[in-house]
């Protein structure tokens, strides 16, 4: 993908380029930070697991009590529309719908429905043998089974991560494991069956799809995690549409296993890159 | 006021009309709902207790890790003009500061700093006779501190206040009260001591005012008050820059005290009416 690529989005029915793509400010995410979204990404073009994504974008609507202007099927031609019109082999496409604008500030008023597709540019095979390093924080997002928009406490601790050496911040409360900001959280025991938080996530995709591979050939349990499990785990990964399975080293500076990507991680993460391209439809 | 008085904004050092008053969609705010706001009111051409708003507005801003582009001198020098260029005799204005044009829609960027400045009308004197009826709900805010953008819970329960018949709804966490979304909560008990919550709220200009002037005739506290101290208040009511002082007669639908605006509460609203028109240069 070349920097000077032209890229459209989608808002309200009309397709625009994206350096020209504005919402007013009397838009209720800019007034009072309302709305969801959701992300997927495209492998050779095609979409992959569009109706998850779509089923989760119009759960989270229905729990903001916001209404998506278009049907799924409406809105599946928007975006094969844009894809087409964008051109891109790999990329994201984000889907954002705000509580649209409002009259005083704060009752919603017709949602505005946004999409943006950029390149995707995926872990690294260096990132991926060198794994990442991980914080956590207590804390539990407010209305965890909707994709909201409000990252008020993932943003906030961005610096934290940054000045620990780290790559990403866990939350748990009361020692609770439940999810990163933007990821979700896997763990191997040692005798390799996986666990991942049941409660106070959003469910992913990636998770979903990693835990109907995992069950294949691991024990695979969706239940409690506590950061005392953590610290005896012998692996463990997030999980996110662009992440896919990135291995964990080190939670605050202690090794997770042998500090290295460890091998179920690796496995389910081949695993999964099969999973994706068959359906890209190239297997 | 007639509507079609021609409204000017201020957005990044740019006076232009609020009809054309965009912010690009990568904005942290339509992104992540990123970022902070204040409002302040202004009469007969005046900003009242400004110098308290900006303070706040300096401090979510720094809680909230965002850097105000602009001085507070600068800022004033802005409103002024943004006052001068409106002309409205009884307004308010509404300063917004967000995460800036995000490059990968999650790490903030330069904040856009926006003001955006409308007429404002206070409660009739037949809302203040009729007083407000509230409902309930266990919610902390996040960062109750900060004034940021995030109303997610105040915006989907406007529904269940309506349905209610009700016209507001109170926080509280194990029976502990802290706030309305977007207002401070009183309680005035039988021997006329006036109590407000001390944690967990964001603490209103207003609210400072009426504790000042209640402090002049009446014990004043700032604690804990919980939903059965409400239960047997004598009066309450809420705090906001645009509410003043707003009597509550109901509360789930019990009445609070004989059911009708107490007369601490309308003695301290008019207290708060001279306050301000002192302010305003009237008096």
């Amino acid at each position: 993908m070349s920097s000077d690529h032209r890229l459209y989005t989608y808002l309200n029915e009309e397709f625009q380029p994206l350096e020209s793509t504005y919402l007013h400010v009397s838009d209720l995410a800019i007034q009072r930070g309302y709305g969801i979204f959701d992300f997927f990404k495209t492998q050779h073009g095609h979409p992959l697991f569009l109706d998850d994504y779509l089923d989760r974008f119009y759960n989270s609507a229905q729990l903001m009590m916001l209404e998506v202007p278009l049907s799924a099927e409406e809105l599946k031609v928007a975006i094969t529309r844009l894809i087409q019109m964008n051109g891109l082999a790999d990329s994201g496409v984000k889907m954002i719908l705000t509580g649209g604008y409002s009259e005083n500030g704060y009752n919603p008023g017709p949602s505005n429905l946004l999409m943006v597709e950029q390149p995707l540019t995926l872990p690294s095979p260096e990132q991926l043998a060198a794994g990442i390093k991980i914080i956590t924080h207590e804390y539990v997002r407010e209305l965890a089974e909707a994709k909201t928009i409000n990252y008020t406490m993932g943003i906030r601790l961005i610096q934290k991560v940054k000045q620990q050496g780290a790559d990403d911040v866990l939350y748990h409360q009361n020692g609770v494991v439940s999810e990163f900001p933007r990821s979700n959280f896997f763990l191997v025991k040692a005798d390799n069956t996986l666990v991942t938080p049941a409660k106070d996530v959003l469910k992913g995709i990636t998770r979903k799809n990693v835990l109907e591979i995992a069950a294949r050939k691991y024990n695979v349990e969706e239940g409690t995690v506590t950061l005392q499990d953590l610290a005896q785990a012998k692996e463990a990964f997030m999980t996110s549409t662009t992440k896919r399975i990135l291995p964990i080293v080190a939670v605050e500076g202690k090794l997770v296993g042998n500090g290295k990507p460890g091998e179920v991680s690796l496995d389910l993460l081949q695993e999964l890159v099969q999973l994706e391209e068959a359906q890209a439809g190239v297997l």
